[in-house]
């Protein structure tokens, strides 16, 4: 069973990120980190005894649409009220909403559990945690006043309505239509699909924000505008009123996730109400939208990280419980009696490492982008401005990397697990299928990894890739200068200068405009990049603080995993050629 | 939809493993080119016309168990009669008992089609021909005589027991009792689990192998006999009598291959029959019933590799003409109007050619495994034993390499499909599911690689991996001499000199017993072996015939995919030791 890997979420938190140092320094006000630990401590308490029960019929059952209406699983609406009524909904949220306003770290450790106890749970959530910041930054005071309090405790729910069957990574096509009423809101019409938590029964309300182009708007991204649409409308004492014209058509059968619905939403179809279209109203400037959306996007980007960093971790730790149980063979050296527990067998621990090294890097990269936005938002000026650049940077390894090891995670789980890995029962397959999404929405992985190369190596002139290079290099510094690493400054070092040599090219490929070699490049580079990182972070903080136990999994991380650097390298350098004359062979363009 | 890849078939049938050479030189008696190309051609057709439109109904409602009785899909048992009306079943088995007594080579490329067209349809003929040859090679005439026609025809099926709760990997744990009745017959008691179409409606009668142990057996596995347990008595004249005292108690709830049966079968439970007992016929002799089922579990693994090829080729179909279709965002070079389809992106290409060449190698090795088999039964003496060798070399890679492969491309197929992958009726998420298993049963992947480290490596004093690893530096000489592989020659050079080395590394410790270190590269080790002769065969097959389609993709197999060579030997000569000091402090041991 599921326990909060405390320790790792506390040395991460504290000693990867640098949190700690900001806590004494001040920075968080009167944040202690008494008050952090009791946090984490008590997030971990909820998920293992709240979240984990309710898990498996979560995905047995799934969500059920009858008439419009979604009922979650047996169960499920009274776990979210619970989870509401521990504040959780509301940590990160402006106080001056009800809100706890902690830092967005917290929220990541947080939410790394939520995950790792129900993903089909979590990603509800994650969901009005990012239309509360769309509202508090580019909301009216009046829409603020009207909605925040109630998404803030919890009481309704928010959703992001982007996708459209014809757009889904190309926002570009979108056609849903939004059309100005005269009064100061609008009548929204299309169809929006993949919308999670689109409709359900948590809450008596849903709070909708959904992209639409106004009439007469520029073509592309840049005539798109963000509305709010709520399921009933507000009264102005803030009791509910009618229902508007927007509704469920359907949810999809699903891969994984299953407890989580997921949603075909229609807009103005003439269901409800007298007058056609759902009501919506404006958030932020006209046009605009895709701008308020990214604020959205940029964090949900991090969140669904924490979906890959969540499963690896619950995937990771059931591998390992039924690792020791389970007796087949006799492993090198075993000298008790009969079978040994296959967690004895070398093949078994290479999994087994694999699999938390991977969380643990995972955890480091995502940990460190949340920091940066925290900081990048306490701090001022140049700081702030630099603080930005590095979230820039990791959020794309924050949610493609953290993406993948939830899959290779989940993956290698079953496969320790043997024959019982493939029964539904032992609950080690739900993992991978629900980590499988995960790379997908978002922004697919191949995208990040695009972002990655065609915007934030050039970012600033190139100025933030430099800093943030010249930083990995202090961290080797820190490294070398530790003991009890095996291997590591060596390994590191000489994939700082893979690390190097492979952003020197895209640099130079994105600057030449040759877009096909910098994006052929791409998701090897990212993973070379994160790989190179996820260890760096984690070995400067062994350096730092001398934990014994993370230091022999950086020596694994640094021995075992790190290796892969030279090979990606060469595949960034050389593989674009063959893929081009592949591709134009044998793939029938 | 699928169509059979006939023409990547065909070249690894005839040039990749060198069977057109045998044929003219007539190793296959009057067996022609243009008979091979027919039979080919023929189960193309039925795979794409008869099994893939049954394959989604299968997955769907799947196997069902009701008051012992399984039913199978709708449609799926009058697909069997069909297939075995083709003439399928018999392809590979006995002429004297109707098979046509074709190579196994034909064989495997038929079993590719079939695991295409559905994993769960295939894999229940795959242990009616496990059982054939068992029966054939060490039941009584008296045996044969009753059954082998049967099962030749598919009139029958036949089953594999191994398996039970405690002894799966390790089968020295084996529980289930065999007790002589004095008649020559014996009485079978015991619980198997995990047997594939134990139970099910495609057949009046099913014959089920069963390992099991007699009164006062040696432990271990040389105290195992093997049993044929007819789930119908066979009188006489041919026909069936009575019911066996064996059942089938319940079936799984699996991940994936719905359609396939996997059940827990009752021997001797008393619910059929007057005696306490299943009633048993010993095939082979006494205590030697593992050598008898070691003839069926390595042609066993070579065909689970093949489900491993057939899903692989299917999911990259599938992913390349949705790549074909789907529109969004504007690949650079693309000059068409509005958004281009996504297969002009390189990093969609970049995952689509990964699949295209991951499943080629797969096909290489496993065919190239295949052949050898033929070649150790035609030929003789010497010769037959060299290319025993080879085989047993070639067989944990043809099942281990191709599974992962199997997993990976499924994996790729969903993500090149975006959010519709993750939808179960596009039909891509299912591959993905069904592949899972692959990497487990048959022995697990990771006991495939210690086969392959510690049983092959030192095969006749280390001489048949000499011989093999010869055998690809002439590959490689013929590839250097050829033109047009761009970087293939240098890369295929610098790969072998990994693997020499991580070969010798491995012997060594082999050799000094040090078998912590061997166990602990053998899973890289086996990976870097695959890489090695998956671009090698296939280079020095395009070298020999010219084919230019096949030549782009080993050139991206070289310059994309072999570069991970070097971290994999980096692995192998310096992962162990992390691995133990890992291991002892992160998993309390």
């Amino acid at each position: 069973m599921y326990q909060a890997p405390i320790d790792e979420i506390a040395f991460t938190l504290k000693h990867v990120t640098g949190f700690a140092a900001d806590l004494e320094a001040g920075l968080f006000g009167d944040l202690s980190e008494d008050l952090v630990d009791a946090i984490v401590t008590e997030a971990g308490r909820f998920t293992a005894e709240e979240i984990v029960p309710l898990a498996r019929i979560g995905d047995q059952k799934g969500a059920v649409l009858k008439d419009g209406a979604v009922t979650t699983p047996p169960g499920w609406a009274d776990l979210y009220r619970r989870w509401c009524e521990g504040g959780w909904n509301g940590l990160t949220g402006p106080e001056a909403f009800g809100g706890q306003g902690l830092p967005t770290l917290l929220s990541v450790a947080a939410f790394e559990m939520w995950n790792s106890g129900s993903m089909g749970f979590a990603i509800g959530p994650t969901l009005t945690v990012g239309a509360i910041e769309a509202l508090e930054r580019h909301a009216t005071p009046q829409l603020q006043q009207k909605y925040l309090e109630k998404l803030v405790s919890g009481e309704w729910m928010g959703t992001m309505n982007l996708t459209e069957p014809q757009a889904g990574s190309d926002l570009n096509a979108l056609k849903a239509r939004a059309e100005p009423a005269g009064d100061g809101t609008y009548r929204i019409f299309g169809q929006k699909i993949f919308i999670t938590y689109g409709e359900h029964d948590f809450t008596d309300n849903i709070v909708h924000l959904v992209l639409a182009r106004l009439p007469d708007a520029p073509a592309g991204t840049k005539g798109i505008s963000l509305f709010l649409v709520p399921k009933f409308f507000v009264n102005e004492d803030g009791s509910l009123g009618d229902r508007n014209d927007v509704f469920c058509a359907s949810i999809e059968h699903k891969l994984g996730i299953h407890a989580s619905p997921t949603c075909t939403m229609i807009y103005g179809d003439g269901k409800f109400g007298d007058t056609p279209g759902a009501v919506g109203w404006l958030i932020g400037e006209e046009n605009r939208g895709l701008a308020c959306m990214f604020t959205m996007m940029n964090n949900a980007r991090l969140a669904v990280g924490m979906q890959g960093v969540g499963i690896a971790e619950a995937a990771m730790q059931k591998a390992i419980a039924y690792a020791a149980e389970r007796r087949q063979g006799r492993a090198p050296g075993w000298s008790g009696e009969g079978m040994s527990p296959i967690i004895g067998h070398p093949d078994v621990q290479r999994m087994l490492l694999t699999m938390k090294a991977e969380t643990q890097m995972a955890r480091a990269i995502t940990y460190c982008c949340a920091h940066a936005l925290d900081r990048a938002r306490i701090d001022e000026g140049e700081e702030a401005k630099a603080w930005q650049a590095r979230a820039d940077i990791l959020t794309p390894m924050a949610k493609a990397f953290s993406t993948d090891v939830g899959v290779d995670v989940a993956s290698l789980g079953v496969q320790v697990h043997g024959g019982m890995g493939f029964v539904e029962e032992t609950g080690a397959a739900v993992f991978y299928r629900d980590a499988r999404i995960a790379p997908i929405y978002e922004g697919t992985n191949g995208i990040q990894a695009i972002d990655l190369v065609a915007r934030k190596l050039t970012l600033g002139g190139g100025e933030a890739i430099a800093r943030f290079l010249a930083g990995l290099r202090e961290d080797h510094k820190t490294v070398e200068a530790a003991s009890g690493l095996g291997a590591t400054a060596r390994k590191l070092a000489a994939a700082l200068d893979d690390l190097d040599a492979a952003t020197a090219f895209l640099i130079e490929a994105v600057k030449s405009g040759d877009m096909a070699t910098a994006q052929s490049g791409a998701t090897p580079y990212l993973r070379l990049f994160s790989l190179v990182i996820g260890v760096a972070f984690n070995a400067r903080a062994v350096a730092a603080s001398g934990d014994e136990a993370q230091g022999v999994l950086v020596r694994f991380m640094a021995e075992n995993l790190l290796c892969e650097t030279g090979g990606l390298k060469d595949r960034v350098l050389n593989g674009a050629g063959s893929i081009e004359a592949a591709a134009e062979r044998l793939l029938r363009l």
